[in-house]
């Protein structure tokens, strides 16, 4: 049952920022009488659209929730009322949210009316299905996946710069998936320039990524895929004073410009924090992977590896200069796992 | 009974060159009643072995054997002759010879004989474990394997120069276990004066591969592992004309050294191939290691990734200049498989 939770809590993933993905199922001797999930901030909470859709057959029943229900009014009331006044009699829990304002004072409230609460079932799936959103309320800070393709001797590109494509069209295809799910996608003036990317889910999904470009200096081509609003949105994070026409030719163009006094991967985040953002992919080049490596802004990795040999001594890497040394500084990735995703393998970890 | 011959055979690995890994089984209805592999070259074949193992239990055996019987007179007698002379009535063969000396010869002449003769049981297996004969018949060089360890972000070391260790240590002894089924170990003389390796199987194996580095100026350190040949030996080729002192002194130290008129990685295999290694494992630099490819002299690639990132625009990379401009022109792997070694993550695949 949780599992189907997980399941039903997967179908809003991309549009629920700044909330978690959360579904519930309500049962009756074994037999779903009620589920639902949380669709995007401001429409009700999983456990509603499941009671609502148990009605009366709630009375007594079993509730299987992803995440603790909340206990204090947001922009919606409390789940453990309507919970409690359902007539529920126990509630299996995922996880304890970690956001500070419930954090087990929803489990505390359900068994202060009498109900049986469980906690913990399928917790690590929990845990990963939500790991943007702990990471935002923990860090106060979006939580930041950086993704490239790489050949077997660690090239992103050819000497020349040239790189369509690294990988096959499965792997890419898979990468537009992952952007559907992903709230924004960055990249730096130099992917601008170079690739001239869509950054869209390509068809993949009905939901785009806001697209982000960091440029200080604002020496961008006039003429851009990114420039282009229709299918999915652009924004443009610069510094206050950069290139003024070419802000206000982006901002006729439909592109969102925001300045910042400072631009940095750190300031960067800090805004997209604010903006409400729960994860970024950084889909950049190495320079500015390193930069966000280095701000902390980047907690997962997502490492296609392509089977082919491009060679070069200065071919571009995924990162470039972190000012490491020695081996032993290098900084491990951890939960390790790998699939192949046609004739490429997908290799993802976490930044310790 | 094949996967057994397999095994039997995989004993002699490191040991045979310039002979295949062949061993072989005899049953008398499903009974095993002798069994034998060729230990090194000069020795009796497998199924020479295998048939005295029998001696009477053969009339009316079952013969097994990965690598379809000589039939010419080499260093030893002919083993179809043996397998007819002792009254084996079938025989079960892996795979046809490649050597054209024998190639489908053996196979023909116990059928000649009266003998049923099944060939291609678990043919791939067979075909595998032997690819470096067959490699060396069909193109009069030794089989190259390409072997390197690298980051997740697809460097062999930091920016400065620094790379003890990329890998854990049981990636490590599996390098090791892989040079005592090597003939021989290349390194260039950058690796020798950045990284002094030892390059002998560590205890892994009672077995070293000869140790051979490739050097066109000899301008080497006076002291370095390599030069200590009690354990293992050591190989330098260079060119006929450089630095004749230092050939001199590495002489005096009981290194051998090869002069060629001119040292490339084709020069280099061409010699080694006169010398009758079956396989050479490429453990060089970036550059050393694209020239190899570059000749052909790389057939395999055993890829360890570890889970770290250590940046570094300008740290080595696996691979250097292949004078390729387009991703389109990337050398392409086949064959890809993968396993996890420790914590890092091998991938191993065949150049097309």
């Amino acid at each position: 049952m949780m599992q189907r939770c997980l399941t039903l809590a997967q179908q809003a993933a991309g549009y629920t920022a700044p909330n978690p993905l959360v579904g519930s199922v309500i049962t009756q001797e074994a037999t779903i009488v009620g589920e639902g999930f949380h669709p995007q901030a401001g429409q009700p909470h999983a456990e509603v659209f499941a009671l609502r859709a148990a009605g009366d057959r709630a009375v007594g029943a079993t509730l299987y929730v992803n995440l603790e229900p909340c206990n204090h009014y947001g922009r919606t009331p409390p789940c453990t009322e309507a919970i409690i006044q359902a007539g529920i009699r126990q509630v299996y829990v995922g996880m304890v949210d970690p956001d500070e304002r419930v954090s087990g004072r929803g489990i505390n409230r359900l068994r202060q009316a009498g109900l049986e609460v469980f906690v913990g079932l399928e917790a690590a799936a929990c845990q990963q299905i939500n790991e943007a959103f702990v990471h935002r309320v923990q860090h106060r800070q979006p939580f930041g996946i950086l993704k490239y393709a790489m050949t077997l001797d660690g090239k992103i590109a050819a000497a020349s710069g040239h790189s369509a494509w690294v990988t096959g069209p499965e792997a890419r295809a898979t990468v537009h998936q992952l952007r559907a799910i992903c709230d924004a996608v960055i990249v730096g003036g130099n992917t601008v320039r170079r690739d001239n990317p869509h950054l869209t889910s390509h068809g993949q999904s009905d939901r785009n990524p806001l697209r982000i470009v960091m440029s200080q200096q604002l020496n961008l081509p006039k003429t851009a895929h990114l420039w282009q609003v229709e299918e999915a949105k652009t924004l443009v994070l610069t510094e206050t004073e950069a290139n003024l026409p070419f802000q206000a030719y982006l901002r006729q163009q439909g592109v969102e410009v925001v300045t910042l006094p400072t631009l940095t991967p750190a300031t960067a985040m800090d805004y997209l924090y604010q903006r409400e953002l729960l994860s970024v992919l950084w889909e950049c080049g190495g320079q500015l992977a390193a930069a966000a490596i280095a701000a902390g802004a980047v907690q997962k990795v997502w490492a296609f590896v392509a089977p082919k040999i491009i060679g070069g001594q200065n071919a571009p890497t995924p990162v470039g200069d972190l000012g490491l040394d020695k081996m032993t500084q290098a900084l491990k990735l951890e939960r390790l796992s790998w699939q192949s995703v046609g004739a490429d393998l997908l290799i993802e970890g976490y930044l310790t």
